[in-house]
């Protein structure tokens, strides 16, 4: 069966009160239309056709792919009107899918049992079971059970009303009668538009047969119009997210405060403590236990890693066993081996740390490669940075980084050496020598101390 | 119209279990009858008649203000004996609206309905439809819908009891029945209290109309007795902030989890991660983005800034296009120009920070005047306080501070000046030259470390 | 009357895909297994005993106590089976009640009053009556109200399905008849297990009158298999915690929003704001106001402290009005007397910190003694450790570290004494001495910028 999509994405969203295009807006981090595109290509159809208008560059520029067929639809005259922007394109399909870019919770599942409860020679329409359908297109369906109409919400008898079936708007034609059906829409009702509803009827009449499917909950079928909607959608995205990775394995201190923005791989026995926001590309291995008020982005984190409350881990490799936090923040490029110790108010950057090596404290270690069993003292500072070039400091194995030492890359401190606490080495340091770089104390006695100036 | 408002403040709440006073417990951040103040205040009565008791100095101490004619009642004798407390300030009122301090929700919308409804020749009462009215006076309502009478719940017929339609106790009181009514009123009850509710049935016997307004939401009327009311009413006006923040064009990752204690002014397309507090008078432009975990208080942040998450920024103002986080802390008195950036363990107060200037990680810079394209150093520390003064740091453009500098103030540093790392800076800097004030590094060879002392 | 509390906590789990034990999964920080002990306890039973099965010496070894008795269950065989296994340690015994490892939520309350109701002659049943009982045996009644059996859900006739009161599996069952049932049931059965809720129908047949008493909320007899279950119970346990705080005098900004893992004491006035952690013992005076997203755990905070946000406080003793954070981390032996004050991105262990003395920023001091009315200026480290040893700071009262020193331990700072900003302090400074160990500065004309090297 030859598979075509087609994404409504036109639409400028008025009551988003924004600059940005309505599909753009994201939910889970992703645009509202990427997560449908994503629902569509799970289907592997052979194209799919974005038909867009209102900020259409910008739509167009944010979701570039190579699989996708942007068809502008510079009036946006209905729905009906949308889909036939896209038919030129669309020849000799068997089966096309209609979605709509604001509506970004749709399951692939879900889609799947649609198409394939349609086929190539049935209309197959998504409908919705709800307690409150108010403002939906009732199905009305023959005493067999056949549908038979849509009754929009304003055309409905009091007997309609009670309908609780309503109409989602995704649909599959049947690629053979799609052309016919479109060109056969009328304009005649109060907006001037061009419905895709009113195919239904034209199957009906056609005797071609109705199919219908319906999906898990009805948050899959609900769209944003609104910041508001938007906000319900995201919440109902991130309690799926956190019902997943409990049934994986994953205790969560409290799902309700949970954010996923992206693709997260877990282990089993895994403890997220409240309010953790994990984004891009992340990975927790077995035993990991994450503190509250975390926040990881793409990054990987090994087995039987501890991080605790307040940490920022973007773009680091962590292996296992390492011990993070609280307040530490890792940067892009830090790579932590196993047994590894960044402790609090501790930045890293581009940083390779070794085996069972400790940055315990309000440090900046930055550009920076450092082996096992390394201890880097309090308020120790890389100074990676000259104002126009970036330097390296490497720490080999053993060392003892005094306490407030400035290390002024490029620098390198040998095998098992120290550093005298408040030193600033400038030079290299051989294996298992002292380096001191301060002045001696000396103590005046009697010191009258400052007095208030007025 | 003469419009006096009434507003009873004079209750204990034991069950607060609280020194303060009830009415001074705060919801989003201020008392609830600073609330009810500020809602009468938007009618433009005449004049404001707050009626305290239990805690009077403490309330009138902190929410004195020159519109309000405080009324002690010193004994609490109900509802009608504390509305007429009052009456001696209101001879010639047109209306007379009463309002309780411990009913903070109400909209000034909802009282303006109630008092254009009344007039100045009906009785108006708020009252409200509840799913489940239990413990309200029901209002009773003649078969053509005029309101015949309240029944109390403990006096209230099986019919009665179906009633759904509650008593809130808010009233306006035609200001020519007013004192005659009150005057009326018996504590011939349980109680012994001259109940103000006892005026609907006087004004159903002498023929005045009762006119009815209902509030939007049952929120509106509720009162909070104890702290888990309070909590309730709490969340429910940070529900009402969200919905009007995402309406006015803000994406909050979650709305029930933002809190808003103040006066917040938004521009369009801001988003607000999770757990962001907002505190005082923020103002906030166009494409700012805010982090997860973010506290914010007193602050006007310019269009397009970045805050990351952590931060905590407090009498601060920040130009366009910054860069602030994470964990950074800007403390009052702090400025930054366009493009500047204060990034993580970076503590800021009294400073000027110019143009594209940074000041990235780990520094404390206080009572300081930063200019524009300046690089502050890891490390970095304005001396500010001798322990008696407080003295200025002057950088001026271009100036490159290396990392863990002591500033020791006052001390200027001018124009495209260096200062090595690892200096203490005692004395100004000139223009393009470089301080150093660090000892020469001596590396002993073969040096014994410490072994283990028992 | 002679007790004895049969806990069932042998199953495995399987749904929780977890290496651990399904009873030792956590609830508010605490095992499943741990609370029903708890509750056990309460009642002050003869004895305790617990049945486990699957990780049978993980349970015993995290859970161990002297008024247990372990009762291993080799073959899992059924409720009535694991009860069975611990008879022989049960021979003279007027009641046995029999509670389960994986249903933590039980009150001892209501255990006390399903005790008291079935007395020693009697069958004792814990049943809940539910919106929705799909799943549980349902209670059959006779006209008069005696329970008469049990049906489970599957051998449920239409008019047994519409009964809503649901069987616990929680029962007191008299000593006289224990042994007797449980060797009377039959494992002639679908499953093959022998199930104790059968021992109703022995009563029901020998006339043993049976008693029935009824939990305060569902909550309380729910079990978790999986760990979306485990969350379920996770936020019950929580919501109950916020009641009883706010009932006790907190205000808390978001009941939602709090996180209780131990036991936590609390006076009058206090203030949580959202997100706030407290683990293990916690002790808050009144007046204490905690800012938002604070971590506390194991401490004692006196009265009329302020949090600021973002603090972390582990195993530390704070007096009386002192001031911490934000960011402050206050690690295990920390002691700040009243009045002290611990600020932004500053790191306490082993420290007593001195009335009214302040360290606030960026600072890390460990094993430290510091006296009264202190000033540690910013950046300044207590070098306490020289890989090996550790070793302690003393400074007396009244000094003033300038910013930026490195105080090298063992060493002291006599009362009244200065040390000069950026110093190194190595040795002893004495009372009103001031100690400087810093480079003098030097200004180098004309410095040469480096330049971009590629």
């Amino acid at each position: 069966m030859i598979l075509d999509i087609v994404i409504l994405a036109a639409g400028q969203g008025t009551r988003m009160r924004s600059a940005l295009p309505k599909v753009l807006h994201p939910v889970a981090g992703k645009p509202m239309l990427g997560h449908v595109i994503d629902c569509a290509r799970a289907l592997t159809p052979r194209r799919i056709h974005v038909v867009i208008g209102h900020g259409a560059d910008k739509v167009r520029e944010t979701l570039a792919a190579d699989d996708i067929n942007w068809v502008v639809q510079s009036e946006q005259l209905g729905t009906g009107h949308a889909v036939a922007q896209a038919l030129p394109d669309i020849t000799d399909a068997d089966q096309i899918l209609v979605l709509y870019g604001d509506v970004p919770l749709l399951r692939a599942e879900t889609l799947q049992r649609l198409s394939t409860q349609a086929g190539v020679q049935a209309l197959g329409l998504l409908t919705v079971t709800m307690a409150d359908p108010t403002g939906y297109g009732r199905i009305v369906r023959s005493p067999s059970g056949a549908v038979k109409a849509i009754v929009e919400q304003k055309d409905a008898s009091a007997e309609h009303l009670l309908i609780t079936e309503g109409n989602t708007g995704i649909m599959a034609l049947p690629g053979n009668q799609a052309a016919q059906w479109l060109s056969s829409l009328s304009n005649d009702n109060a907006q001037g538009e061009y419905y895709l509803t009113d195919v239904v009827a034209l199957a009906v009449s056609h005797k071609v047969p109705v199919e219908v499917a319906q999906p898990l909950d009805e948050l899959e079928v609900m769209g944003a119009n609104n910041r508001q909607q938007l906000s319900v959608l995201e919440r109902a995205w991130q309690q799926r997210e956190g019902l997943r990775l409990m049934s994986e394995g994953v205790t969560l201190a409290d799902p309700a405060r949970l954010d996923v923005r992206g693709t997260v791989k877990v282990g089993r026995d895994i403890f997220m403590d409240i309010n953790v926001v994990l984004e891009g590309e992340v990975e927790i291995g077995d035993n990991v236990d994450i503190g509250p008020h975390c926040v990881i982005r793409n990054s990987r984190i090994a087995a039987g890693t501890v991080i605790k409350a307040f940490s920022h881990i973007d773009g680091a490799d962590v292996g296992e066993r390492c011990d993070i936090g609280p307040y530490a923040r890792l940067r892009p490029g830090t790579r932590m081996h196993a047994g590894a110790k960044i402790g609090n108010f501790v930045e890293t950057k581009k940083a390779e740390i070794g085996a069972d090596s400790k940055i315990n404290h309000l440090s900046y270690v930055g550009d920076a490669v450092v082996g096992a069993q390394v201890n880097i003292g309090a308020g120790t500072i890389t100074c990676n940075y000259d104002g126009v070039n970036k330097f390296v400091t490497r720490i080999d194995d053993g060392v003892f980084i005094g306490s407030n030492t400035a290390l002024v890359a490029p620098v390198s401190v040998g095998a098992g050496a120290t550093t005298a606490a408040g030193s600033t080495v400038t030079q290299d340091v051989p294996a298992q020598a002292l380096a001191v770089g301060r002045a001696r104390q000396k103590n005046i006695e009697g010191w009258k101390r400052p007095s208030k100036k007025t």
